[in-house]
């Protein structure tokens, strides 16, 4: 078969195929009418399994063998203990020992320490990483190495595409903080705590075969059971799942950077005059340090207005926490916990709720969640003159971001993205973005240092912000601006290989990433 | 298609089809292996479904029309608001007055209430049942008046069934205590809470239109929630779900018949005997009056020990709940709520855990909770020489109770059934139970007031209770008991007409309820 491009909905050229796998073009927000069924995991007997539930093997080897590990299988993990993560390494330490050749990894989303992996990419091991490569994996496919090509999804689009049969899961090993021998679960208590464990979700109930891998193994019942036993296969207790350090900040830190926390203000200003900001009323920002000041400021005009929110989504730090427990939110609805009073947080309030990819982010669903949110705060590494962004490469073609619940966010009633008018020079408002992750049309408000640009489709908030004295102008005026102080840009140089795919949250491709040429 | 009729493992002769829809003969415990794969729902998308989730329809009527109710089409209810349910019997009187016939009705289970129902089996909206078909239903259905076959399944059972495909749910009305405009949705709360919602989890999951109607409208989030409203296509806010008086009692009652009193205490004591009763235990007995008794006389005996339970299954009660409370159990893993302190305990005690179909009972799963119970303590209306029992019809073949969970429960470590020698001089021991519900080699104890039977299988146990001064005889001596007492019963006269089949828990056809001449 030979491989065609074509231009898609966004006038990005996409391939008919990427990996050998068919692909179906970007058609726009809401265009794209998925057919058929959802993917029917093997149906099992109980007979098969051990009638006292316990289902514990003596370690993570025979697990995998156990679970019939060989060449070419698709090996899933999640990300809940971020760069704290030991287990992905030693899934592929053992694969390699045991020979196998040509797997594909399919993490939610790759940290800094599964640099160890390159190793394999480059002797075959793995074949190729569907799922966010972060820094050192993202340089290493950036620069071509990795020999299929990656694909990037959002926390909604793996969900999707799990539910949809597009990705056949045949191991999902699961790490848990805490679980019983029967394969229960939970990421609230034991040494590797990480809050919750919503990212493996859609892998427990889809997975061929299901390992969950436990450092703090307690008597059944383990509850609760945010992985349900039912779907497991086998369970391992290990000595330790991770560096706990590393899987959780010990607590989280908002922006000291005066220009950080000037964008942060206006965008609470912005909110505020919009109207936006009202009894009832739901918000998400996540938890870098831009974020994090916007939802301070939120607060200071919750307080002032006397006012509470109803609920806020995303990952949940201590500032979240704080509001929730001084009434001023009712509920988290959490996607991942960023630090320990987070982790504390979801045991103790029965207001803080976890979420999973399929209730937030899930696009072939009845819905979900991020439609719901009133504003979220997003960020973005360029945008371009119609509010398309990207958040995955940097203006070099460097991959080195993944694309998160971003994508998904994009439904909110009002997106607004605070971002700096050029970083090290480099204008943040383009011409093209080097990669398109979300359309314009989804995106509202670009807030910077110098100016508030509102995209023209939301003639609501143009009107509702016009007599504010806020510093609204058009997205041309920014982008003159910052060209006018950094010069305009060289585009990087990029190669023929095609690198990565860049899904939509339907499935679709929206568009590809190309080698860096070094 | 002739049918054919074949004697099944357990010796029963049973139809090649039913229905019209081809049945598999039961081939013994954990023999069928299942194959193919789970069934696929259609996929969705949220494009369309509304962006701010709201999904609130005017009334039922609308959301039926919306859900494209016509003829032939699977209606599924649950049974969490029992004899107090007002809503099955206005889905039917909506399909009358829309003209549609020959719909299959699929309960969770039915109740007295639901006899309103019986002019649409007559008049043929209604074309059959499939659920249990307790009281009034039952007798209608037992005399041949029903068009189909009835189909009787555990509890587990029919998540299967659902889960597997071999039950198509064309519409699922969800009968919700509390729910939001989105669809999420719990029984804890609001003037018809019911406790748990786990009985329409299966519904919830693969119907192809899955309908919310609550009498307690929320705002979005409604937590916890027990169904997500992502399955959900239309929610719909009624005056009143059901008679609150109906859904749940006030309170539940412990059996004051000294009859009674006596089988649970000797129920008890055989378990003290029987090494059962230790520390770490865990148990399930039922919410009627013996079931109950047995209860309080475990917690005497786990008192004097100074010991206590890992966990206690099944419906929650007030004795349960205050077992939980005094930190006798660590948890109650809950199937469905009998009164207000199970109500009240459930939204209070982290330990008072809601459980489905799916993690307790399902037999095409990777195991569930139902073989991780030490002992369970379940009721018949007749058994065997063989420890074969009936727990449907009664020995004059009318057809009144539903096999709820008690199936599912056969596969704990201990199976014991405390029942009278007879019931109004009818024995309950008999030469061949009129209908087989479960396979005589997974129950293991008949405890009587003239005398303990232990299945010759259960060596250990037969041994363990040696030396206790019980009244240990063999099942053959209490039959003659029986006999010597009452006379031998006459057999009931029974048509060749087939009025409902049996449902092992993994689907195969165990047997099959004829009419009863009248």
């Amino acid at each position: 078969m030979s491989v065609e491009w074509t231009k898609n909905a966004a006038g990005r050229l996409v391939p008919s195929e990427l990996n050998g796998e068919k692909q179906i073009p970007y058609m726009g927000v809401g265009k794209y009418k998925p057919k058929g069924r959802k993917y029917g995991p093997t149906i099992t007997s109980n007979a098969d399994f051990p009638n006292d539930g316990n289902k514990l093997l003596k370690d993570l080897k025979t697990a995998l063998q156990k679970a019939g590990l060989k060449d070419g299988m698709t090996i899933s993990t999640h990300h809940h203990l971020r760069n704290g993560d030991f287990l992905a390494n030693q899934i592929f330490d053992i694969a390699k020992e045991m020979g196998v050749k040509n797997l594909r990894w399919f993490p939610s989303a790759a940290f800094p320490i599964h640099k160890h992996l390159i190793q394999y990419l480059e002797d075959g091991t793995i074949h190729h990483i569907e799922g966010s490569m972060n820094g050192p994996l993202g340089k290493f496919v950036s620069e071509g190495k990795m020999k299929g090509a990656g694909m990037l999804r959002s926390h909604g689009g793996r969900y999707q595409a799990v539910q949809d049969g597009e990705v056949k899961i045949d191991i999902a090993v699961i790490s848990a903080p805490t679980a019983d021998s029967f394969g229960n679960a939970n990421g609230l208590y034991g040494p590797s705590a990480s809050g919750l464990l919503g990212f493996a979700l859609a892998d427990s109930q889809y997975a061929e075969k299901v390992i969950v891998v436990t450092d703090n193994l307690v008597d059944f019942p383990c509850i609760p059971w945010q992985i349900q036993g039912n779907y497991v296969d086998f369970t391992v207790k290990v000595e330790k799942l991770g560096n706990s350090e590393e899987i959780i900040s010990g607590t989280t830190q908002i922006t000291k950077s005066p220009d950080r926390l000037f964008l942060a203000e206006l965008t609470a200003k912005f909110c505020d005059a919009a109207g936006i900001i009202k009894d009832g009323f739901s918000f998400q920002s996540g938890a870098g340090g831009t974020s994090l000041a916007v939802g301070e400021f939120f607060k200071e005009i919750m307080i002032k207005k006397a006012i509470k929110a109803r609920f806020a989504r995303g990952g949940s730090n201590k500032y979240l926490v704080s509001m929730l427990e001084e009434g001023l939110v009712d509920y988290i609805l959490d996607g991942q916990t960023f630090d320990l009073d987070g982790v504390r947080s979801m045991s103790e309030n029965p207001g803080h709720t976890w979420t999973s990819p399929f209730t937030s982010y899930n696009y072939h669903s009845k819905g979900n969640f991020a439609g719901m949110v009133d504003v979220v705060i997003l960020g973005a590494t360029e945008v371009d003159l119609d509010f398309n962004a990207n958040v995955v490469t940097h203006s070099d073609g460097y991959l080195l971001h993944g694309i998160g619940g971003w994508q998904n966010c994009l439904f909110s009633k009002t997106v607004i993205l605070p971002i700096p008018l050029f970083r090290d020079r480099i204008p943040v408002i383009k011409d093209r973005v080097t990669t398109l992750c979300g359309p314009g049309e989804l995106i509202d408000v670009i807030i910077t240092e110098r100016g508030i640009a509102i995209n023209p489709l939301r003639k609501d908030l143009i009107d509702k912000v016009k007599n504010s004295g806020l510093p609204v102008k058009s997205i041309e005026e920014l982008y003159e601006e910052a060209i006018k102080i950094c010069g305009k840009p060289e585009e990087p140089v990029l190669g023929e290989k095609v690198i990565a795919g860049i899904k939509w949250v339907d499935g679709t491709l929206i568009d590809v990433v190309r080698e860096v040429r070094t």
